[in-house]
């Protein structure tokens, strides 16, 4: 038979996954001879079983409960529902990630009204046991009955009022009787039945609640969150109880080893005497610092600083712990891997390695990837913040603060950033129209759109802070202003905007530039020690290029040619060339491009000094480069010297029903090589003009959307004929390389053919996920609000790379590519780059890098650092 | 070294890919001791090369042609270039799969002012001579040196009329030689130097073209059509030639050994006495019907027929034959298996069996499955033919009758064919050039040309109706109009064809469904009995299923519930429903549909008689179903009694950027669970009403667009809980399968997981192929063209199944999916179900059955018999 419960003295540390990270950690204190409260753990199998067998809590796990609860009587010589020697235990839930505020606890189990009067009895305290009796009444019927809690609340804030009294612990014994007895009033009430005097159906109750809380919405959010699967299900711990509330001999706190939000190796805490559960931190009574027990219990205060010291070496990690004093004894009833800032982080696995307590590789595995992120972008001034109110708030879709003028449109915030102006862009959505702006502005807001939506990976990639789908905005384009919670704001006007929270701030508030701390500096000075994947960048630019150098990239891997083309001393040539008859217009109007474009490559070859550069070829659909406002027709009309009806037809002609499955990518240059050809001009051009013996340039040219090695083989003969008729006319020696995008699903199931003629393969996960899905980002919105509510994806894909079938297609083809050339470089320049859980996965597929925006360098190298300690290849 | 050339002795029928099948062919006769003129074959792999090194005959090849020509010396007893004892050749393209008129011939090469002089010598007739040197002249020009035809036909036809002749025999040996000298000098004029006078220099010069034609957007165009492979190549035949336009003893032409209309087992052809290559289809004389032959010269006739019957036991199947008469003695220049009706096809093979000739397996591979089409389309209403009176009448070159408005190019067919008009395509003749006009039209009526003119030979091939040599039909071009006795018809104007008699008519005559011959039903006896692959049908409605059921259907692969919306008592309440604002609005409206829903299911399982029937819940984007003119939003307004601009915002509200990826599929289902749940309930309600102890139903439903196993999990539970609940409060006995799908490459890539759950598999390849391929088809037109043209795609991989990319995704899934259900039920319901190649997949995977259109049901049975007897299983 299955086993699903497990005795604390059963377990250890490393059986996180069945025991969740609580009781796993319980049972690995009991084991090193701590105080801990003895106990059990029902399984998270037993969770998941709970959930299979239809939200039922079955037999097997019934008995087996029951049979613990036998052995923890025995352990501790007590009683479940014995009055004269009364066992109360806490039940508790606790997953295999830390989740917390987002299950639920109910302690003091085990009370009834005879069980009482035997705890008020035996701890000679009467007051004490009401104290607990009506604490369980009250979480038993919130936790496991569903009861409002303010239903309980009321009645023990009237008592209190009535009695004309401030702290709970001024409530008498007699106070309390009365609050029990209301309270199981209300219980009965709101119930149909009695409070359940029978301490095993108390227990079972409360198991089952446990379980189902794991699917409330708070749980399920979080998890959404951080991207914990639904099908890791929670523990439920049973623990005797410890008291912190008989008398002032008593108390209950929190701590953590080192300071949570600097990482000074100092215990950082709180604790109350006279206290249980929650009363810490429910702000009714304000709890004393951890130091203060230094002066109050020198003794106690020493024995729990040992027992900090013997934990944090023990885990190899700052620890949060939990305890309970029970007349003047000490109890741990948790401890847990502490939480703690970005700053934190850094500090303590420096200090860590140096203090001899771990090494170097264990400090990197203390520190997120994902929370470097703020360390990297401009912040408000913490004081200046705290003075703040914001007046809405919407996805915190790309990091980091900016304070600035409204405007509207893209082309204004160009205008107004040319004079020197900060602008916050406010638009509903952004589109590929809108770059020049959106890269123009200090912060952009929208009103539509996800984590995903264009604003948000457009913005992230420019490392741009960025709030998006803040539906609390209301744009008024016509009149330019916008309303805010009944606020009108015109264009303008200064407002804030915090990428990190997603909240937007009336007024100015000044920010700070993030500086690298020396901590980040060591630590990234271990990570390339470690490491044997290399990160590049996605940048569009030499201004891109030169952040993500001083951020540590080691090479572009992927240079959007098509954003250049939106600025204004060449959009007017593109749009010509798009709306060209024949290839003779084509190729005046490419001519015209050609310069600038090489300018744009030669600033970016000259700031990455003979580090890997690699370019795509145009990608999107040509109707995008095309204005869709009449006026902006009109205007590219007169401009063009165009009839406007041919030009309104052309721009129809272009139009397609799905874009992202149409018109783009190398299809656009095998329509039209001449654009693969002026492209590859001003990249070889480029590259003539930059490369020197100390600088040597290898430019490698990226052809998108390659579905089939016939579309490749067509243009890398397009390129190559052009590049080696400028490297033969230069009389340099030039390298090159040309690969593809791994992008469309029937590219990576032909690898091999494809890998054959390509220098390397860099994979577009972006949209290889929404082919694989059949999922436009674009579109996604709703689909996946919907899909995630219901638990049917446990997080966005678009977001977080899926490694069941996305991540498939791309070991079909590294490893199928490798037949076809066993050197093959392997790279991926999807949105995914900076995905920590997608870079584990290309180091362990052996790519030869990862490309991430400018701000995720960072990120990734932690990653692959991690990936490589946990994995080494 | 590669042996790049064979003698024709070292060759046999198995090689053709190798010879391709003129010589391989040619190759087999001469090892039957047939009389075939000697000679060689430069192998396909030669042409292959021919490209890898850049459209160069590489020196191996050349050295290996010069040998042969020297043992083809020997062979003959005469001599390359020799004035005095010349060996001329024929040199002819010949692919592995026949590819009529899509090549190029050169005839009587070897000739040049000297060896003319020998020839006339020799023969005795200075005529002869001189009519073979300007025909090489002229192929030469025209295939080699690519001049236009014209210049030469401008030469040859003012010389007929400065004579005031009007067949070309009635020249005289003189005008040949003026004729000869001025097409030298054209030749010179337009290439810019001299005729080639060295024999081995224009054998090499036209194996080149022959190659290089291999390229020609005319073949480029047939392959396409055709699905032949680009990479097959071209061989070449060098022959000596034999010659029918010495004398009246001498004459060429073409025969079938039966009937390739009707099927008939008769010799049937034609021939034309002292002529030479296309004389006979030129048109120009008419030539006799090859039974003439009997009365003008027994013997040849009886050797003739003896050598056809011979040829067609030998090969197992109808041939088709080129001879030529040389001084009374005959030469076969090839045979190959005959094009034929698909009527021809089915009496042929039956009849070949009862003859003994052949068993049934061999007969059923005699038929293209493809062909069939012909027979399973409308005829006209025969009441409505007979009122009818015909205004002309031409030859019944490809049976069907088609009616449709006259056009006079095959550009404007196509563009006509594009708006969705039936078109008849009248044209004097039809060449090379006009094949994709003529694909595109319903039918095709020319004025010149017999049944193996260019037209009739092209128009069976495709199974197009067609009526040849309407000598009553006089065209102006340039007016745009034809005059038929007097009357003028101008383009638009409607007329019908019957390409089974050769009727014309004015005006539209209606068509009815054709009946299915004896020889068919024989047919689709031994199909039946040998595949083991079942055939259904894709059927949206009762009358579908009663044509696909006299079709032969299995059973409905796949019901699309969603056309049923658009009938119009039922699309205002589907309107209401996808405007509501919320799910008691929406349940309202799709209450009404229920009952209407309902009667479409039970109307089809009605007709289907207890066999398999598969209904896939609603599909399509919402969007689709809402009007887009102004006008049509104003009356749904006004009949939904709702403000236009909300309405107007909801219609927006839905608008996706790529809605192929949007939301759709189950995707609306999960967002709103109660459509799913209405049409379960019309399916399960039907189902009950209608199955009894005779025709037991147990309908399939189907679950389209499912990309993760838990959206089908979701639904799965969704109308699994309203079936149960329907079939426990009817007390009766129903089962029911509930399957997905197989759309979305990551359902494929996870199809382990999916088939747990589902109880079928059907593959939609339409999608499937558009999201492997990151291509829509509705945006694919101009991308296809392309790529086409360029050799990128060998076809479109929306009509052909892609097995390399999409194939591969249905082996994984398949494969995948038997692991995880070993009896999961496998099908196809895309497009492709009714493309024999991919139904000979299918087959290959195990499938259990395809689903098609109901008149490709005998096409995909017939096809799956095929491939039970290449590939048994």
């Amino acid at each position: 038979m299955q086993k699903y419960v497990y005795m604390f003295e059963e377990g250890n540390a490393t059986m996180r996954e069945l025991l969740g990270g609580k009781g796993a950690n319980l049972a690995e204190m009991i084991n090193l001879g701590l105080p801990v409260p003895d106990g059990f753990t029902v399984t998270t199998e037993a969770c998941t079983k709970y959930y299979e067998d239809g939200e039922v809590v079955s037999p097997e796990v019934e008995d087996q409960v029951k049979a613990a609860m036998k052995k923890l009587e025995e352990n501790t010589g007590k009683e479940f529902g014995n009055p004269d020697n009364s066992l109360l235990v806490s039940v508790r839930s606790g997953s295999r990630a830390s989740m917390p505020g987002m299950m639920d606890t109910v302690l003091n189990l085990g009370l009834n009204d005879e069980v009482v009067d035997g705890l008020a009895k035996a701890s000679n305290n009467r007051r004490f046991a009401l104290d607990s009796y009506r604490r369980f009444i009250m979480m038993f019927g919130d936790v496991v009955m569903e009861i409002d809690k303010s239903n309980f609340d009321n009645i023990f804030d009237s008592k209190k009022e009535q009695k004309g009294i401030e702290l709970d612990t001024d409530l008498t014994a007699e106070d309390l009787a009365e609050i029990v007895s209301d309270y199981k009033e209300i219980y009965k009430e709101l119930t149909g039945s009695d409070f359940p005097t029978e301490p095993i159906e108390q227990l079972l109750l409360s198991i089952r609640a446990v379980f189902r809380s794991w699917n409330n919405p708070r749980a399920i959010y979080y998890r959404r969150m951080n991207n914990i699967p639904a099908s890791w299900g929670t523990a439920v711990n049973i623990q005797e109880m410890v008291y912190g509330n008989i008398d002032d001999s008593c108390g209950t706190g929190v701590a953590f080893t080192r300071n949570p939000a600097d990482g000074k190796n100092e215990l950082y805490g709180e604790y109350l005497m006279n206290a249980q559960g929650e009363d810490v931190v429910a702000g009714v009574r304000t709890p004393s610092p951890i130091s203060q027990l230094e002066e109050q219990n020198i003794d106690l205060y020493n024995q729990f600083k040992e027992i900090g010291d013997k934990l944090e070496k023990h885990y190899g990690d700052m620890q949060d712990l939990e305890f309970t004093i029970e007349r003047g004894k000490l109890f741990i009833l948790q401890t847990r891997n502490g939480k703690r800032t970005a700053q934190a982080a850094l500090k303590i696995a420096v200090e860590m390695v140096e203090e001899g307590i771990v090494d170097k590789k264990q400090a990197l595995l203390t520190i997120d990837p994902n929370q470097l992120n703020t360390l990297l972008h401009p912040q408000f001034d913490e004081e200046a913040l705290e003075a703040a109110t914001p007046i809405a708030k919407g996805l915190p879709a790309s990091p980091g603060a900016a304070t600035g003028e409204v405007v509207f449109t893209a082309q204004k915030a160009t205008e107004e950033a040319e004079t020197g102006k900060a602008v916050i862009l406010v638009r509903d959505e952004t589109s590929a129209e809108d770059i020049e702006g959106m890269h123009a502005s200090a912060g952009i807001l929208t009103v539509r759109g996800g984590m995903t939506s264009h604003a948000a990976v457009v913005a992230r990639g420019m490392g741009t802070c960025c709030v998006a789908g803040c539906s609390d905005v209301s744009i008024d384009e016509e009149a330019c202003t916008m309303e805010i919670a009944g606020v009108t704001y015109k264009e303008g006007e200064k407002i804030s905007i915090d990428g990190s929270t997603g909240n937007v701030y009336a007024g100015e508030i000044p920010t700070v530039e993030a500086e690298l701390s020396e901590y980040m500096q060591t630590v990234m000075e271990w990570v390339d020690e470690i490491r044997v994947l290399k990160v590049r960048t996605n940048a569009d630019s030499a201004e891109d290029s030169t952040i993500a150098l001083r951020l540590g990239a080691e090479g572009i891997g992927l240079t959007r040619t098509e954003h250049m083309f939106f600025a204004a001393d060449r959009i007017l040539a593109f749009r010509q060339m798009i709306v060209a008859d024949n290839e003779e217009e084509r190729r005046k109007a490419l001519a015209e491009i050609l310069p600038v474009q090489q300018s744009d490559f030669e600033a970016i070859f000259e700031v990455m000094k003979g580090k890997p550069v690699t370019i795509r070829l145009l990608d999107p659909p040509l109707h995008e480069f095309l204005p869709t406002a009449e006026a902006d027709i009109q205007e590219l009309a007169d401009a063009l010297d165009m009839d406007i009806d041919r030009l309104k037809a052309k721009i129809n002609s272009l139009q397609e029903i799905n874009p992202m499955l149409g018109h783009r990518g190398c299809r656009l240059a095998i329509s039209y090589p001449e654009i693969a050809e002026m492209q590859t001009a001003a990249i070889i051009g480029a590259a003539l003009a930059k490369s020197d013996a100390d600088n040597k340039i290898v430019p490698e040219i990226m052809v998108p959307l390659v579905g089939d090695v016939k579309e490749f083989e067509f243009l890398h003969e397009v390129i190559s004929n052009v590049a080696d008729k400028l490297i033969a006319e230069s009389g340099k020696d030039l390298e090159y390389h040309i690969g593809t995008m791994i992008e469309i699903p029937r590219a990576a199931l032909t690898s091999e053919k494809i890998a054959k003629v390509a220098d390397f393969f860099s994979y577009g996960t972006n949209d290889l996920t929404q082919m694989s899905y059949g999922l436009s980002r674009d579109d996604a919105g709703k689909i996946l609000d919907v899909y995630i509510e219901n638990g049917i994806y446990e997080n966005d894909p678009t977001a977080n790379l899926d490694l069941e079938g996305v991540g498939r297609l791309m070991k079909i083809s590294a490893e199928e590519g490798r037949l076809g050339k066993p050197d093959i470089s392997l790279g991926i320049c999807g949105e995914h780059g900076g995905d920590p859980s997608a870079v584990e996965y290309c180091h362990e597929l052996g790519f030869d890098y990862v490309s991430c925006s400018p701000y995720r360098v960072p990120i990734a190298k932690l990653a692959a650092a991690q990936a490589q300690i946990n994995n080494p290849r």
